[in-house]
């Protein structure tokens, strides 16, 4: 526990602490609707934003100050096992993420990638042993490296394919060792720059086809996670096939994926495509796909992805009530893909910026019990859509009726149909009673 | 011939011709592709932007001055059919496109509109007689009475529903009657205000619950006509369930509606989707799936669906390289759904925006089968996509490939791939060459 | 008192009140920085949502009960007064604001329009003179009349632009009639359709014009109220020229208008523009023309002017911020532009809204007032611009510096200068702590 | 000319050339309007994109392959003036441009910095005695070194502030040196990540102050480029003071700077800010402060700057007409802000995409001039307001004209008033004539 001397442990001391180094809300073990927050929430820290992102943006050079760096580009990534860990254990993390490029340094070769990722798999492993936390996801980066300029599993070489076949087949071996308990995709350059060049039926097609292998694989080594589609509209291409939810789910079904796939869904991505964080959740709810979740928050009066961590309590409550609709979201977690703003560069503030996360998540799961307890909202949709438990609409749900006979209740129904106010401003006005 | 008689029928009179009452690039028996140039395009002229459309907007009262206005509702509607038929022969249009409410009125009760519609379609049927014109297609106005406040298939009270049902089965009736080629629904008011009161899960299975009723009496009635959703993402209501082309084909699926249902695409729609049009008709046609498309353009820094005539051929030229492409659109066609701005008020806008309309076109369909002549575009994908035609490329198309042997080619590969530059710069650049 | 007989005066009930026609936050008498509420927040309620809004929209009919309607324009128009007064008094609103065709019908003649506004005029000061509620602001619809379809002080044509004129003057007239504290101009359709067909510098110049003889007139007949401008950046027309406060100011700034023109400023106009509220009301208050807001909320996932009641308490929190800051919005007030929803079409959604409009904002007051007390973010800024206070830094604010010492302080200085970590997501963290 | 061996001095070989490395429009010597398209369009190449851009994005690692990487920071320096030169002179381009940054490494220290400044200055003025090339305009890049991280001028940070003036002194030097016709500021961490924690009227005040000691300065060594800001609303940071021409336009009033200070406009930062370029082009060019333009275009689909070239004739022939409208763009001139996209990484892309950059500007001259030769647009405008030029117009434009001598005017006239339709959409089908 080297890189954070002056950093203890972070500790609930509750409302009134001033402490700017302890959790407020987040009480791990405090428990809501029968289970601990900690079971609840499955909070997971991200190795890319926490240990590699520097604080560069495309106009501006790394600002962040960060105690790890050796003297190889090895023992960098030894140390920030260490130090990785050192985080996790000290703001009470159950689950961690990564990418493979993330955690081992890519070398020259595929072959020298493996032997890295071997040796620093090995040390996770053991700091997981000696720690209990786990792994919620790992991935394969496919997005970085100048070779996925036109994509992997799209790219419109064949090579470029096949070594994203090498990089997912060392990721599911990876999570077979470290026990990961969800695999994730996410398709950075699965998209186009240009309609004009592109072979977009090809593209979805070659897609398709690599994650049918990551299926057999897993099922050839027996080790079965629940595989994660993270949606993203566009950014770093002008369009990503995985645009949203729901777009993903077609491509699911198109191509029959649905008893493996589920959606790791982000609330940035979902305003970039148009649509509220809690829209996304309930399509994927609904459609019983709701795997997992990245928790960042962006700005929407701008139009990239700024993964800021989630510090309105507002969106949290309106995610937590999706999650506790979905009767939790494990195997699932909490994933913080956020990451401090620019000018928040000093070491402390991945704990202090954390902190803010989990207690703004805490708050949101408080408040959504809150409302759940005085069935606030399903009280009023009980009500609002009443009509359908008797009658013409019960006859309606069990597919009783038909054009013509809905024609002839309404001939005799006549013209004048009554609806009800949906007071919704007044609704609106008490969701602010819940915010913790 | 009353309304108009100061325009004559609109001829070709070639890029030179100086009068505005002329086609100068719209040349209906022009051969393209061998076929002429009406059996390409199959316009079509929509009924509510020409005949109900006023000039309002939310901040402005009606300026559109309308010559066929009458002593009663009824009165009007009839007016009306006659200045429609007088606009479609004089454009030499050979489609046209109805909501049941822009062509009669609704009275005061379901049975009076019922009869005032059949009294109108007498009238428009006498008249597809007379001049060979025909129904692209029809659809039911489930969104502007209040009944429909809160959705239609998608309402909470389900009075709503079985007058909605109501309104299709009419709505079925007609196009039988009229020899309808397609049946469209665009759900309008199907999505939500707000998430906090509204049950997606029940509210997208009655919206199936209905397609599947209207493919049902489609069969008993013995009319088939290609029924077809419009997607929208939003406007009137804060989400439309029929978001994008994508997000309808999800629905498809998951309702097995796929036999039946295609997509109706506008370019509007598309653009406040976050889409190029062509990206949504390539989401379409290949998933076999693209059905008709609505044409106009919107302006891409609103937030609104402002319609506007298609006058950029730069958009046409792209949408007529998919619509080559896909074989044609048939029997799908491409109708008008633009309205005049609210300062083009004159009724000889009506003709002036429609033969601007036509014309862009009529330039798109020209560029795009300069393009496919050239094989400006295909020869690019092909070279581009090259690598997938043998070797391990090919392989991987004939799905002999797993992630094992994947891996095993790219240890022998290495790291170096070699990846071509796209000079896409110089293709835009060359795209210029085919505006017409 | 006979509209809404069923409802009492609105109390305030405090925060555990379950009455929904109870205030829970907003108490007028209760202080808040040595202020009563009421003296704070100036609430103004709206004649057009409230009075003439029908619940239509542009792709669907009015929905909106309302029990006022009478059998001539001028009896509804007279009836309206009566209901308004009758709301403004249950409500203890102590403002209200209007356009000129809100009160009065326009009739065929602008004659006719002047007499009926005199009319109304007399009883709507008999009504103030009865309750004491006074007048916040008037102001001309000059973007309604098909006769505005170019603009009204931008109009290209010149009746249109004396028109415009002429209704100013009344407006004026009525002011000074019933003692209006400020006057405002925005400028539905001043701006451009397109640019093809646009004099962008002549339409600029008349505007200016005519601003310049609203204050001449107004010096001449000794009544001076705060004028106003209010920006919006496109809707109605794809351009309006006061896009935003920063542009407004420099319109003001170009025209010499400073004097005399202040702004007023719009929730839903600030996020069209792709600003927050906040960020608008800061460029007025530090450029003194922060003159009166508009309250309501967009959406910011549309593009268009939604104009919800305000129901989001970080909102409103942010705005009173600036307000207090600002000491005070006076001689403005915070009037409420906005509108129930569509399916908040009952007679009671208008109590029922403004209650939760007023509670949002008084929640904003009492969170702004902690944040101010607490001096969370004024001790922020001063210890984050300390090096302004001394040094260079204080040189610097004097003026006593220039590119020459500079550099040569800074090649003392060296590259190596240190910055402190702004900690930002804490800070964003602890604001939820005065959400009340 | 060791660098790119193989590619010869671009030529004009006309439209029907099938050679990539030929000008097809861009024929430096062609007559149009009276002068060489050369003298109209003023090319500038981009030292930026040109020579240190490598390919990365936020989600990429660099994809670029250039030919000029030495063994030290000064090395390739020397290397990079060399071959940016071989390909001006290869592209005939008249003018470059640069920031400090671009051109030599930054080194340990401030007075390190300047002495590689002095050392590659050298050398490029070497360069541009032998070739005869210009510089249009150089900057100091204060936005990349970490030190910005809050700004430069509007830095919290007194020290900053500092040593920003040491590198504009620098820069005016050089600027002096070089023969530099104009000097930039832009401003890409002038603004704020949050406003909770800015003190925005400091900031501005202080980047004003910064503004004049460059004024000062270049008069004090007589030397004295046109000033110009380059608006850009956002990105990196959250919010740019300089949002758009407006807003810039406001702060040059407010401090006073219009003398010496006139606008850079860009047309990806017109449209991230919500408008057309050729809007910011017009709103520049009415007050007398349209100083350059940065060409490229945005994707209006996407939310942050692409700065790709430009080849959308379209948007040309519209930014073509605002240039000859304004006689001219000198000193300014078409600087091509436009970088390779990440997929066009070759060498050799960088002439082909200039050469689509100086096509697409050919042909919106040519079209330009065309329009202009029809009076296409101005006599549009010449008929729509024809109203000014007699009767109560020309008194309103002559300010003979009051409200009340207008209200006696609009009494006399009645509510009747003429507006004539626009026909904007056969004005917009006919643009498309003048695509060249």
């Amino acid at each position: 526990m080297a890189y954070f001397p002056e950093i203890e442990k972070i500790q609930y001391e509750g409302v009134s602490s001033k402490n700017p180094f302890a959790f407020r809300h987040y009480n791990p073990e405090e428990v809501v609707e029968g289970k601990t927050m900690k079971e609840h929430l499955r909070f997971a820290i991200a190795y890319w934003h926490t240990m590699t992102q520097d604080g560069s943006d495309p106009f501006g050079n790394a600002t962040n100050q960060r105690p790890w760096f050796g003297a190889t580009p090895l023992e960098t990534a030894k140390n920030r096992v260490e130090a990785f860990f050192e985080i996790l254990v000290k703001l009470d993390a159950p689950y961690f993420c990564f990418h493979d490029i993330d955690i081992a340094p890519e070398g020259d070769t595929l072959e020298e990638f493996f032997s890295n990722l071997d040796i620093i798999t090995d040390l996770i492993k053991e700091k997981m042993d000696e720690t209990g936390i786990k792994l919620l996801w790992n991935t394969a980066n496919l997005f970085s490296n100048p070779r996925f300029v036109n994509g992997a599993g799209s790219s419109n070489n064949a090579d470029v394919f096949a070594y994203s076949a090498a990089q997912i087949k060392k990721g599911l071996d990876i999570s077979k060792k470290l026990g990961g308990e969800n695999y994730v995709f996410w398709g950075g350059r699965e998209g186009y720059e240009s309609l004009l060049n592109t072979d977009m039926a090809l593209e979805q097609d070659n897609i398709a086809r690599l994650f049918k292998m990551a299926i057999a694989y897993g099922e050839k080594i027996g080790h079965k996670p629940q595989f994660l589609i993270e949606p993203k509209p566009k950014e770093p291409t002008k369009h990503q096939y995985d645009f949203d939810a729901a777009t993903t789910l077609a491509f699911i079904l198109k191509y029959n994926l649905q008893d493996d796939f589920k959606l790791n869904l982000e609330g940035n991505h979902a305003t970039l495509a148009g649509h509220t964080f809690e829209h996304e959740l309930t399509v994927a709810r609904i459609n019983d796909a709701l795997g997992s979740i990245d928790a960042n928050q962006g700005d929407v009066l701008l139009g990239w992805d700024t993964d800021e961590f989630p510090t309105n309590v507002f969106d949290t409550t309106l995610v937590m009530i999706e999650i506790l609709e979905n009767n939790g979201i494990a195997p699932g977690g909490i994933n913080f893909d956020s990451k401090v703003r620019r000018s928040s560069f000093a070491p402390e503030d991945l704990f202090l910026a954390h902190i803010a996360g989990f207690d703004t998540f805490a708050r949101g799961l408080k408040g959504a019990a809150a409302i759940r307890a005085d069935k606030f909202l399903s009280d009023l949709k009980a009500k609002r859509y009443a009509s359908y438990q008797t009658g013409i609409g019960a006859n309606i749900l069990a597919d009783k009726e038909d054009l013509e006979s809905l024609t002839e209740y309404s001939l005799k129904n006549g013209a004048a149909i009554t609806n009800e106010s949906s007071h919704i401003e007044l609704v609106k006005s008490h969701l602010n009673d819940y915010l913790v």
